[in-house]
């Protein structure tokens, strides 16, 4: 399937069960679960979910269990944004156009909505109908990924490295956490509950991180080059901090090149991957934003 | 044993498992790894790891596996406090005798050092040389324990209800979620990975509940009492801040006696457990330093 038509689906199907998952606001306490559902069900382009979905189709099975993982690594994706939007962290007002988290519903809430969203995840993927063996798995892939040795970690530098001098390894050291360690995990995971072999899912794992590369350089490059209402987040923030990327790094040519490059590292992990077309096509549609 | 000395070769062996699960801060990112470290190895009473390996001993086998489990709830239980002492919440200073996370570490790295202590409680789990049956159950308890119908929930309530009028079901549902769940949660988790029949695990869970109201509302009781000094953290805070608390509502003696009988109950739900010894004296131990 295209990778339009595909994201609607799978961010249709997503945010029906985000909308089950959810704690609902008629239980206490109403602002925490207003606010979990407030940034969870913001539109998003739900990247990760479908990166999920599309890996176990590839190697297989699909069934709603992989749902409720895509699901999961959505929340940890929302709990991240909401955090790293903070004041104290990277103070923006605008998120997937709409005011975010801290400035809705207040500092104290949006830290702890982060968190409960972040709980939730797990226990989302504790719950899931898959043989014990998997879902451990599972937790430990994604846990891992979003630690200090992952999306955390990645963050952590990101924010240290804001006005300082930087280069190809910090730049690098960032991408691969900030961004590809949750989408890495996507596919990974995705691969798992698919039923796919030990290699399927480490192909599968390797090309989440080359398209994670991908979409992070295109993220940068959109943060230069297009506008707040495109965007429904702030542009041109990054260099205004003078941020730690890539286009800061090696300007707009090259920055282009170097994520279409990923883009071929990461078809080259999926070769022997047989219902491979939707990933495919997700993959090519990361970087086609900015080329 | 006694509550001091099992407390004492707990905390012993449970700081010494935690230095070798923490990350390293030979690695990147340093900062990040420090302030991990920082908050989770400041001197605590260790408490709920204790009733963790207390629970698993009381129903059979204990075993390293139990400590690393012991090691993961205190590590959320660290999240917990590096998260409530932040300036957009409890503004605190002082903690476990030291500058809180943030104010030695700047409120980027204390949120963040929260979230990646978070994550790895998780991820230690998910590596437990247990059945996987039970090491999901455990994450399933852990996550539900933790998030926005537990001491995320609980936090939540608490904020929200300061210098606002309260009553006994605010103060009830406060306690019971941002001390009760994760207590209850470390001895249900005990019980199980102990090898608990699941008549036992239930026991434990109910025990910890009543344990932890115990234990939250002598914590108050000695936020009301005690000194700053004494305490490791800032004394008289509850009241300056029209805290939801047992003692505001009922006054020091009923709050005595609502502690006592807390013990009584959680006593009541241990009577058929066979080694249930060392649990009923860190549960007299929980209170005995505020009467």
């Amino acid at each position: 399937m295209q990778a339009e038509g595909f994201l609607k689906l799978t961010s249709a199907q997503v945010e029906a069960r985000l909308e089950a998952l959810l704690p609902t606001v008629r239980t206490k306490p109403t602002e925490l679960h207003e606010a979990m559902r407030y940034s969870a069900m913001a539109p998003g382009k739900r990247l990760r979910p479908a990166l999920c979905v599309a890996s176990a189709e590839a190697v297989g099975e699909n069934a709603p269990l992989v749902l409720d993982a895509a699901c999961a690594l959505e929340m940890v994706h929302v709990f991240s944004l909401i955090h790293d939007d903070l004041p104290a962290i990277d103070d923006d007002e605008l998120r997937r156009g709409l005011p975010t988290c801290h400035m809705r519903f207040g500092e104290a809430i949006a830290i702890l909505a982060g968190d409960a969203l972040f709980a939730l995840a797990f226990e989302v993927v504790s719950k899931l109908k898959a043989p014990s063996d998997r879902v451990v798995r599972a937790i430990s892939i994604l846990s891992s990924a979003s630690g200090s040795s992952g999306l955390v970690g990645g963050e952590t530098v990101d924010v240290l490295s804001e006005g300082k001098p930087f280069d190809e390894s910090t730049v690098e050291y960032i991408h691969s956490r900030k961004t590809g360690a949750l989408v890495s995990a996507s596919c990974e995971i995705g691969g798992l509950l698919g039923g796919g072999t030990d290699e399927q899912i480490t192909a599968l794992k390797e090309f989440g991180k080359e398209v994670g590369l991908a979409f992070q350089i295109a993220d940068d490059l959109l943060n230069e080059l297009s506008t707040a209402d495109a965007l429904g987040k702030a542009a041109g923030t990054d260099r205004a901090r003078s941020k730690a990327t890539y286009p800061a790094l090696h300007g707009i040519t090259e920055s282009r090149e170097a994520a279409r490059q990923a883009i071929d590292r990461a078809f080259e992990h999926i070769d022997n991957i047989p219902n491979a077309d939707t990933l495919v096509q997700l993959a090519r549609y990361a970087i086609e934003r900015v080329h």
